[in-house]
């Protein structure tokens, strides 16, 4: 098989499951003719529906994933999968029980599923996670699932790229909302207390309910709070026709999609600039020297920056 | 007062804390002469001792945080605490018996405590964390904390910076033990079990034991694990004699400073980049334009960043 650029896309437009893993693969290792491979890919991505997934860990993130997957397909749509989490069964960083659970879907086809490591991604996290999706687009996925752990702050800048952004909580968890309140608040478009069958879970519907009270007032419109339990696969039907029937106000999603494309050319920026200053000054060997300048506290990183710099003549 | 950088800089070093707060706020905001000041800092700073204390949401960091800050004073050492997390009582977004329990912290002399934003932080919340841990160094804290949330790539790149890692766990936490493998488990140097009355705390401590055994094989040099229960003081002397005792094998310290290093000139690098062609783009309205573009679909992200930095002639 020829691996060219060229042969991989047309291998993903064909639906040809190897040539999108190995598009991704490439993509992700940001292999030389990525970003022209991706700007040719660009035009024709934007016609699959990209549903945020995150929460603190434990909720049942990847559970709720699972069958709400079932649920789309069982309703004729297509889906993919891209897991940002290291505690995430499709990560490969589950108990065994988990794993097995999930076989199920790895198994089911029309299903494609990627995890993604959450760290020393070449180029960013975000930017890797907003290429595989729109690999994932061009493949014809109608639904594109990113699920991601709620806490950190790549993590919340990912979750932003997606339509439609889902928080997952789980009874008991005081401290999880609070984390929630406190990162994902303005960005949930859809609360679901999953594992409804535990102890307190009208305490944790009240809690989001007062919660988007208080921010209602400061003009966020409020989020529909939803129930489930995903291992019983209760609610999840409920909440598979919640986000399809989800209409984002247009005012709010046109001022979305300009801070996402705004973000997405400043992060590619920074990349492809500092990583020319960088290949200048290894050649020149004057980087490992900087380096070691530090260390001695010869020199100081802002310094070097600073005459890193100079030769563009700016202040 | 006069609040010339030059008078803030003298002003922390004559231990004033006004100055401090104003000095950190400054650097925070990226004040333009921020980088002049820490460079002036920069050769004046190394003698702090940095400890990263980081867990899953939930463990009790902050409770621990406080108890062993009291135990350091009482040792005679002056103690700096940075919270990096939305949901530590430090930075106001807990419940209110957490907030009274560090009443006492708050008001005890000779600590001083900042709480930082994990959002939004203009040049990055990791560079961010290193000059405040700078100005706190220059202050003459002996010993300063550095809290985060366990869980996200960047709260992981600031722990990174640390010279010594702590990370709290608490019993039956099997997803959060998980997610601590997959993400902090490298840069671990000292593991605390917290909320040591609760069920299955032997579980929790045999759990991380045999993850490091099987991490042991592969090089990595094992790490003590200690019992806490921060709320009631118990295991808190051990856990600070055990960190003040710790002596980092040279090669390794040797290792991680270098890496540091260079990730912050990288990360400066990034930031001071970007900065200075999106003003230029700015100025020049094209980077409205572009985003217009983007959103209408007329060109793609990856072909803009290739315009915007051809006039440097690089490829």
């Amino acid at each position: 098989m020829n691996d060219s650029w060229e042969n991989l896309i047309a291998g993903v437009k064909n639906r040809d499951i190897r040539a999108a893993a190995r598009l991704i693969t490439r993509v992700e290792n940001r292999a030389p003719g990525w970003k022209e491979a991706m700007s040719r890919i660009y035009s024709r991505t934007g016609s699959a529906r990209v549903i945020g997934i995150t929460g603190s860990p434990g909720a049942g993130k990847s559970t709720l994933t699972c069958a709400m997957t079932k649920e789309l397909i069982s309703r004729g749509l297509t889906v993919g999968i891209i897991a940002i989490d290291p505690s995430s069964p499709f990560s490969g960083g589950a108990l065994l029980g988990d794993r097995l659970r999930m076989k199920e879907i790895f198994e089911t086809p029309g299903v494609f599923i990627r995890s993604m490591a959450t760290r020393g991604m070449l180029g960013g996290l975000c930017q890797a996670a907003r290429d595989v999706v729109r690999i994932l687009d061009l493949f014809g996925k109608d639904i594109i699932l990113v699920e991601t752990v709620g806490v950190g702050q790549d993590e919340i800048e990912v979750v932003k790229t997606a339509d439609l952004v889902m928080v997952v909580c789980m009874p008991g968890q005081g401290d999880g909302i609070q984390a929630i309140k406190a990162g994902v608040m303005e960005i949930a478009d859809l609360y679901v207390v999953n594992k409804a069958d535990m102890p307190g879970v009208d305490e944790a519907v009240a809690d989001i309910l007062a919660m988007l009270e208080l921010s209602t007032e400061t003009g966020k419109p409020s989020a529909p709070v939803l129930k489930t339990s995903a291992l019983k696969n209760q609610g999840v039907k409920e909440v598979v026709t919640a986000f399809l029937d989800h209409r984002t106000d247009e005012d709010r999603r046109q001022a979305k999609a300009e801070i996402r494309a705004r973000e997405e050319i400043l992060s590619l920026l920074a990349q492809e600039v500092s990583g020319y200053i960088l290949k200048q000054w290894e050649n020149e060997n004057r980087f490992c020297e900087s380096v070691n300048q530090v260390l001695k506290k010869q020199k100081d990183p802002y310094a070097i920056v600073k005459e890193m710099t100079q030769r563009f003549n700016w202040s």
